[in-house]
């Protein structure tokens, strides 16, 4: 493994405390499933620093008393579950949002966002040998070891959510151990969700009747009309983020490119929460007239993106490459960032444009 | 029961031969579940007067021999299902986005929808009973008494969605037999889905390996880019509408209503196909800024309609009011009919806006 120093010269970083980073695009677009080295990585607060042999997981709040599993439980006493699924920051292309008018958090680009197949136990299983009965109105809170604002990192998902066949306890990521920065030795993987409600280096589980109190899920992450203020903000009136929307980006070629004349090769993903994408828009000329684009994906993986490509014959000049999503409802995206725009800057999912050059 | 030509006098006829017609707006935004006579009507051929004596249901395709079930069979073998559900055709908007461009198709205003308590049978205790059993890749086609241009009118829809809790044969409207031209005796229900794939007046199930070769289903109600014309539209290249997608619409005031100074109240409808609507803006100038609605809907109907309202304080002159929703994944509506434009005038969901003047 190469140290944590090497990955972070791999990516672009953020911030190094808390550490936020992300790839250059056409890392990204490299392949179906992201190394974990090029993964975008979104903390909170430290890196916690664990031991596997000594780690425990509680889970609490079922029939019966609490349950504690090591990693060996874990992978011993539960059927081993794979899913190939994105993740996704709700901040993800946040940097269109701010050009717009300030907003809060890191300038991300489109690549707060990745693909793995994630190996370990289905958090249903776990659940239910602790004794949880599937009841409406039910929440999964989730805390975890890293330390935020002198609080440990906490959210929560509906029970629902967390008894889906899709939602995993993962140990591996791609058929390997977790890399620290990515939650060593387990964090949960809730396939469609925003990234914060798949917390890393998991400690305790507890089911109960309301969402996790935890500033991160109580405060952080709702989503708010364009007049609200950092001032005005009220989370109760704010709309949890918890499933992703429809999102397409250009990952090649790159903002400002230079390319010759002829034939050129425009690639991206698209991805959608709960819903297939079934269509991609690609614009050669900022949206005036689209052509589609060819889909790639995996039919075994409904959670994970879906790659596009297709070939522009643009004349000498600047262009403004554009591309949008259509998911299996109809529903597209809209034109611009001004229209979902908001103080946090999340769910920014605007058609994607870059500008290149022919030479 | 009125006669249809006196139901007819209560709405907008789009046509006769086949019957087509939609309620004024504010009729339909008068009550939550919207009276049969007030409930659009999409005909595609003609209006089959059948007797529910001696109507019959086949349903094969199944493990055994074909099943035969009467009218009193449905009421007696299975158990009663209700589900409060919108029906909305593909074509509801149309009317906006002909003024784009031509379109094909009757000009629906915002009033080819409505929401109504069904009663009847789970269409999956029909299957069962008919030995179905639930495998990937089958669709369940359903063929109905109307006659289109010298063929049954048929449609499909993928087996799980058929086998959905809330899909259902339904024999009542609001508790009352179903009205001839709301498919008497037997109409299905697919909640979330176009109207189209909610056949009336059926005479046949047939469980298949294939979605219906019927021209409704292979060939009409299909989604194209907006550079396809109906030349060079190829049914295998267009999306197959099923979910519907997000929408809003203003029904009070009306277009060009002269309102009076003061606080106005603005009400609506807002929709989604298979989410929960979680936030409605409104605009009094047109969607520079926006106000938000308080919502109201059934939270024991998933698949209905939210209402929402507000009120506005208008200055005097002309005034475009606006409304667009949000859905859970934070999804929301384009701004203009262009963006999702397509020349069949299918699933119009851009902001609904509507002109006022404050005398």
């Amino acid at each position: 493994m190469s140290s944590l120093t090497e990955r972070k010269a791999r990516l672009i970083v953020h911030g190094d405390q808390p550490y936020n980073a992300e790839p250059p695009l056409d890392r990204l677009r490299a392949s179906y499933r992201t190394p974990a080295e090029d993964f975008y990585v979104r903390t909170h607060g430290d890196l916690p620093d664990l031991d596997e042999a000594t780690w425990r997981l509680t889970v609490d709040g079922g029939t019966g008393p609490a349950l504690e599993v090591s990693l060996s439980d874990l992978r011993t006493r539960f059927p081993v579950a794979m899913v190939t699924a994105t993740m996704q920051c709700a901040g993800n292309r946040r940097a269109d949002m701010r050009a717009v008018a300030p907003v809060s958090g890191d300038p991300w680009d489109a690549g707060a966002i990745g693909t793995a197949e994630w190996t370990g136990v289905r958090l249903g299983d776990v659940l239910r040998e602790a004794g949880v009965a599937e009841r409406v109105g039910l929440h999964v809170a989730f805390e975890s070891h890293d330390t935020v604002d002198g609080h440990p990192y906490g959210a929560s998902i509906p029970l629902a959510k967390a008894m889906a066949p899709e939602t995993v306890l993962a140990y591996a990521m791609n058929g390997e151990a977790l890399l620290p920065e990515h939650g060593f030795p387990v964090r949960a993987v809730v396939p469609g969700f925003a990234g914060v409600r798949s917390p890393k280096w998991l400690r305790r589980l507890t089911v109960q009747d309301h969402p996790s109190d935890n500033p991160i899920q109580a405060g952080d992450y709702k989503l708010y009309p364009a007049d609200v203020t950092a001032e005005t903000a009220d989370p109760a009136n704010g709309h949890t983020i918890d499933t992703m929307p429809l999102n397409a980006a250009i990952c090649e070629p790159a903002r400002g490119a230079i390319l010759k004349p002829g034939s050129n090769r425009i690639r991206g993903y698209a991805v959608s929460g709960d819903r297939t994408v079934v269509r991609v828009d690609v614009s050669g000329n900022g949206g005036w007239s689209w052509v589609q684009a060819e889909l790639e994906r995996d039919v075994a993986a409904p959670f994970a993106w879906t790659f596009w490509s297709t070939s522009l014959d643009l004349p000498p000049g600047e262009h403004e490459l554009a591309v949008r999503a259509w998911d299996e409802a109809g529903q597209t995206q809209p034109a611009l960032p001004d229209e979902t725009w908001n103080h946090k800057g999340y769910l920014c999912a605007c058609w994607h444009r870059v500008r290149v050059n022919i030479a």
